[in-house]
């Protein structure tokens, strides 16, 4: 195969991730929100926010991160943030899924790209650091903007909430102090 | 507002656009695709593309305009691109729902983007050429992936393929040879 064959390939199956659904709704709130619909409004919300970035980042490669981020889930599947049992076998999954996506790919691409979503994983760089915070903050988002519908249908708590988003803290304050408004007003309204 | 939930605000109106459905169909043929999840596929194509670029581009700034230049299509609908008649009027249309959607945002940021997706629309930088490039090349790739399921439903020749096609050409000789090949082989298959 050539190499454009070889990309043409990897476009194909990476489209797969529209049939990937996660446990939040879309803001709209009629249905589950897709891994592919989320790659891209997560990636759209890194641009609009990255200037509450504690830390320079480079925006491309924070870019780069979110647009592949979630393509190993076609093989491994979405994994629920709070789902503690899923947890504890993503790490294996996903690698096992990576290897094979990113590896349809001609090889020099594929490495790249494989180094890039490692450095996510790894959530040491600022902008992996970035680019969780971003992934983690629309997550609340969309939950604040349909009354909580992906939390209280998972029976989450406010705790639960501010403990698995804390690390967003980590890559900006102000992102952050926004999730704890979102989780005070979803306890006012008795959602969390 | 502050500028925060102004961003906020434009993040829950931009997810709108998964409830925008194109003509063509997703890979695996299912369904329609929305316009949000093609976002997202054609900003990974443009990543996994560049390198078929006649011209060296800045890769953030396609992104950047991939990210946002459907976002119109919530208040102006998906205009196929091989409909005369909707072409007509989509100029008016798309401009007046860049003003307000763009509009929600704080006003530097907003103008910032509006200017993004005017270059994309001008089609005059190598950006916006090899962003507009790679934006008709995945709806093909789609229809040849789908036994052309968008072309047939619409009653769309060869001809109409390649000459809507044909400014791919400017951007990537590669990906324009590409095109051609796919036609070709739908042509054999009496698709086209």
């Amino acid at each position: 195969m050539t190499d454009l064959e070889c990309q043409i390939a990897f476009l194909a199956e990476a489209d797969k991730l529209n049939t990937v659904l996660r446990r939040n709704y879309v803001v709209s709130g009629g249905r589950r929100e897709n891994s592919a619909e989320h790659s891209w409004h997560v990636s759209l919300a890194a641009l609009i926010l990255s200037e509450h970035c504690k830390q320079k980042i480079d925006l491309c490669r924070v870019l780069r991160m979110l647009l592949i981020h979630d393509l190993v889930e076609i093989d491994a599947g979405d994994t629920f943030v709070y789902d503690q049992a899923e947890n504890e076998t993503k790490v294996e999954r996903e690698k096992k899924a990576a290897d094979r996506i990113f590896g349809v790919l001609p090889a020099r691409q594929g490495v790249g790209l494989r180094a890039i979503w490692d450095e996510f994983e790894a959530a040491k760089s600022p902008e992996a650091k970035f680019a969780y915070a971003v992934d983690r903050f629309v997550a609340v988002l969309h939950n604040a903007k349909t009354a909580g519908r992906g939390w209280t249908e998972n029976h989450i708590s406010a705790e639960q909430v501010l403990t698995v988003n804390s690390p967003i803290a980590e890559a900006s304050e102000k992102l952050w102090e926004q999730v704890r408004k979102f989780v005070a007003d979803a306890r006012a309204q008795e959602i969390l």
